[in-house]
């Protein structure tokens, strides 16, 4: 077997973000397979490239198919949003790389990296993961509600910065209000909570509040959130938005 | 003040990972301030621009020259590596313009997010933070090493995969060692452990071994640690280096 598989990350919106690297990639590629939103944002195909745009949210399927393709000798290019390694389509080619084909283990399969949501949303923020962080992903479709728990707990022994993934959906509106009440019992209520919704678009939205006032009801599957540390701060500016971040040092001093 | 001021992050190495928007944010620039490896990575400057390379490793000292060009009234770009916010220059920046002259609070400043290391790590590798993961630096220049050993037990607790940044120095050679002595007292030997060194780049190298193996002098100041959750895993093929990944869900199914 000669074909290849690459899973690309196009970064947070359109294509401003997305690396030269990932552009080659998609640029050489026979065949790209992806879920619509992300197959469409890409610059239209040249005559030699198939694209196999899908609504399937079963990704290991999607992987499956991508993986015969690159198994027929294709030069197969999985597209994700963000980086394919958080909470994208990586592992999930891996998990069918695993169960699938013994054959699938020659090809040459790759992961080019990209700029995942919570780095967008922290930079349009400021930098509130200045300091040590955790990224979690709220969604219980693949894992236990206990684990989460457990999570987000350790997250705030921690005094680690949270970002949080995937805060709610149509189907789990209720979620990020059962994160922010266990979050209220290990965290004091002014801790800087931000949504960011969109980051990286030109709908991009910054929303500053604290844990006590945090309304988990204004989040949709676009936003994400990020938890403070115990040293997340604002610098306040007249008429404009503050500054978020979080100091390097336990102890900001005036230098 | 008309001024602005654009910290970026290049990404790993070279400009293949460097963003659309960070490279038209530098063509723009009239003044680059940064550390001298990172401003000779750009392509070469136009006449119009000023370069401001230092071997300074005050970072909060390099920030205030670069708000200081900004207040005149330059469109200045501060260059870090990575990406700016991850344990890099955003987080300085800001704490030199709340510290510092009042006025700076009106000027522009934003940051543009790059690949930081660990994404590229892991892709390097597979997956491995396909899963809920931290990521902590090791070095206590700006923070006690009694908050690291919080992090580090509490990113444990959690079940997290673990990047760890700045895992070694010449002035902190047996830091990692302790990290890892911590690591063995809460997680199985057996738990898969990567040392990735400069990911991105044409050296790059990835050693994979396990938690009870694994040996702290071989990282140095180019190398990032992923140390997995405990469902963090190798897919085996023969002849080639294995991928590693960790699944979205706890348990592997085969589908």
């Amino acid at each position: 077997m000669t074909g290849t598989l690459t899973v690309v990350g196009l970064g947070p919106s359109g294509t401003d973000f997305t690396t030269p690297s990932v552009l080659k990639a998609l640029e050489e590629a026979t065949d790209v397979v992806g879920y619509f939103t992300y197959v469409d944002r890409l610059p239209p195909a040249g005559p030699h490239q198939r694209r196999h745009a899908s609504d399937n949210r079963v990704e290991i399927e999607r992987a499956r198919v991508a993986l015969s393709l690159a198994a027929e000798g294709r030069r197969v290019v999985v597209v994700s949003g963000g980086d394919p390694g958080v909470f994208a389509m990586a592992a999930a080619v891996f998990e069918a790389l695993e169960y699938g084909e013994p054959g699938w283990r020659a090809l040459d399969v790759r992961v080019e990296p990209g700029i995942t949501a919570m780095l967008a949303a922290a930079a349009l923020a400021g930098a509130p993961l200045g300091g040590d962080f955790c990224a979690i992903s709220l969604s219980d479709n693949l894992k236990s509600w206990a684990t989460i728990e457990r999570r987000l707990t350790a997250a705030a022994e921690g005094d680690f910065a949270i970002a949080i993934y995937n805060p709610a959906s149509r189907a789990r509106p209720e979620q990020l209000g059962r994160a922010f009440d266990l979050l209220r019992r290990c965290k004091p209520a002014e801790t800087v909570v931000l949504f960011v919704r969109a980051a990286g678009s030109s709908e991009a939205a910054l929303d500053i509040t604290t844990l006590g006032a945090a309304d988990h009801t204004k989040a949709d599957m676009r936003t994400l959130i990020i938890v403070g540390s115990s040293q997340t701060r604002l610098i306040e500016r007249a008429d404009q938005t503050p500054w978020v971040y979080t100091p390097r040092s336990e102890q900001v001093r005036a230098s």
